[in-house]
């Protein structure tokens, strides 16, 4: 397991992908992430510690700690590991999944890695609750310095007034927004590169920027203009600024909002914002949103990820790299799963759970019907 | 979906590879396997006059015929392809794994490749009912000219007595069987230069060979004997031979025999013959076994698969390239399907199926707890 930047509990040493693959009853070994080692070495204590009143076997659980790539490479490589659970960049997943791919025994890779999170805004929404909804936007895009991966960072609406009040309401929300000190000065070099671009374009006008910054790391959040056609020949405007970055998207008309949509590449969330009278509107959108992202969400903001059995926090490539998978929920463990076939075993070989006499602690399929009878 | 060579039907263009993706919602591209491009051709007819006839778009199926690499390396490395199906050598499946993992957007490749099938003969079983044991191993190992995924290609068994009895009957029934025409003239060939490698082997003993052949392709069975220290200073004793080959491999002890069972690379199938007498001794081999194979049977013969619900064919590398999926079973479906995740969405744009005034078609969870109503 690979800690994330961002989530020093949630996605790191004692995080989601820890308690899904012990839960499935894998030994883990942690590769702590750089930017909080004072951190992952308190939580690994605390395993240890849970491990030895347990009496578990200490090698049910590692941490290592370094800064390097080679630590994380040979980690990968090393024969004894058997899947790999990664939340970071494009480019260091993308990694990983080659080191693992090139094996003798080639292993799976469950790395999430990049999302933009599209929002649409539809007609009536916009007219009735722009700039409810323009505030709303800047707090989702701005919360913990848009250092999530649900961070919404490209959103789509039709041209015209109702759109530039929302983007005068959102660029006035924002400019109120105080700096905030981001996870380590590499991702905020790294944001403050990628906002650059976004500036520097030719197809795209910064409409607003949050409050200046001062001290060190500072993410100061940027709001981007520009219109379908544009995104739609150049894909780079939807690729990922790690941190408070977003591009509004103005669309000539709802078959041009789908066609920009079906350009984008795999995210991890998608969200309408719409009122009763945008349901046709929208329902055009759902078989396409189905085929791209994992989580399609109504009238909220994607930067909430709810630990439930529904959740999926996964999505069509580069979103992530197994789609098929989620990281967050119940549903995480089958990530860590193999399923294996009892034929015609004796009861006292069987698991107890799938003896004649099991207690009903877990639902079982009998010619075709679960039950836990 | 490649087509296999070993089964015309039920792995080639409208076999369960096929079914379970088109059940998912997937259109289907099938390279026909070049072994029979005529009853390829003639399914796939069927297949056309079914979509026609359903009003089904056309390019929900479409079926390739080739018999160079070319055409299923650029089917693989086609954008709009995203999951591949095969059923073939380990050669095979790995070249295709590799040209899925150098995709811009790796996809997975589900490979079903190689597989010896492990069978353990335990004392009491051995010793009560070697001879009819002979004769089911040498009737399961010659079915089909031994050209199924799951043929008993490894027998593990302590030495002594009993076990000499088990070979000698088993030479006698293996020499009684009439040859029998292979799948391909390449199989064939394939099989003759995997069984000289084995009789050539310096630790390897053959014990007995079916009858004589005349005629084109024809495949002759083979049955060879070592002990466990030579499989496992030299794991080649373990590749799959594809046809009607098998080795027998004398044990010191229970121990011995556990730690070849180690040694061993994944599997489809390992099989159990055991009587109540041998429960004691083989309860320690089952956790062994759930980390190596994906289908544990007793007092049976792994030839048989059974289309089931509790069916698993697939297992551990090499035995597949995805050891978490079948490609056998109504599980089979789950490579190719994806959890999409639908939050505070209105009823009428929601799947009929998760409405709250659904039919009760399919089981959902409700506050974790699963149910039709």
């Amino acid at each position: 397991m690979f800690g994330a930047s961002n989530f020093p509990l949630a996605f790191s040493v004692a995080g989601g992908d820890t308690a899904s693959a012990l839960a499935a009853g894998c030994p883990v070994v942690v590769k702590g992430h750089p930017a909080h080692p004072g951190t992952s070495e308190l939580v690994g204590r605390a395993i240890r510690s849970a491990v030895a009143k347990r009496s578990l076997p200490e090698g049910v659980f590692s941490l290592l700690q370094g800064t390097g790539h080679e630590l994380g490479s040979t980690l990968v490589a090393e024969p004894h590991i058997k899947a790999v659970g990664f939340t970071g960049s494009r480019e260091g997943g993308l990694a990983l999944v080659a080191i693992a791919a090139a094996r003798p025994e080639p292993i799976p890779v469950y790395a999430e890695m990049s999302s933009v999170n599209p929002v649409l805004l539809f007609p009536s929404a916009l007219a009735n609750r722009g700039e409810a909804l323009a505030t709303g936007f800047i707090s989702s895009l701005t919360l913990g310095s848009g250092q999530f991966c649900t961070n919404p960072g490209v959103v789509l609406a039709l041209k015209g007034l109702d759109l530039d009040q929302f983007i005068t309401a959102a660029s006035k929300a924002l400019q109120a927004v105080m700096p905030a000190t981001m996870l380590t000065e590499g991702i905020q070099q790294s944001y403050d590169r990628g906002v650059k671009q976004l500036a520097d374009h030719g197809a795209t006008k910064l409409v607003a920027r949050a409050s200046e910054c001062i001290g060190r790391a500072q993410g100061r959040g940027a709001l981007f203009q520009t219109i379908g056609a544009a995104l739609m020949s150049d894909a780079s405007l939807a690729h990922e600024v790690f941190g408070a970055s977003s591009v509004i998207v103005a669309c000539d008309s709802l078959d041009e909002m789908e066609e920009v949509l079906r350009s984008m590449e795999g995210q991890l969330t998608a969200t309408l914002q719409m009122d009763d009278s945008d349901l046709a509107a929208a329902k055009r959108f759902i078989p396409v949103l189905e085929a791209k992202v994992g989580r399609i969400l109504v009238n909220g903001w994607p930067t909430g990820v709810e630990v439930a059995h529904a959740m999926v926090h996964g999505g069509p490539f580069p979103a992530t790299s197994v789609s098929r998978a989620t990281s967050v929920g119940t549903l995480a463990i089958y990530r860590f799963l193999r399923p294996v076939c009892y034929q015609a075993m004796p009861q006292t070989l069987l698991p107890a759970e799938l003896r004649d006499d099991a207690s009903g602690s877990v639902s079982r399929m009998f010619d075709g019907v679960m039950n836990r009878a």
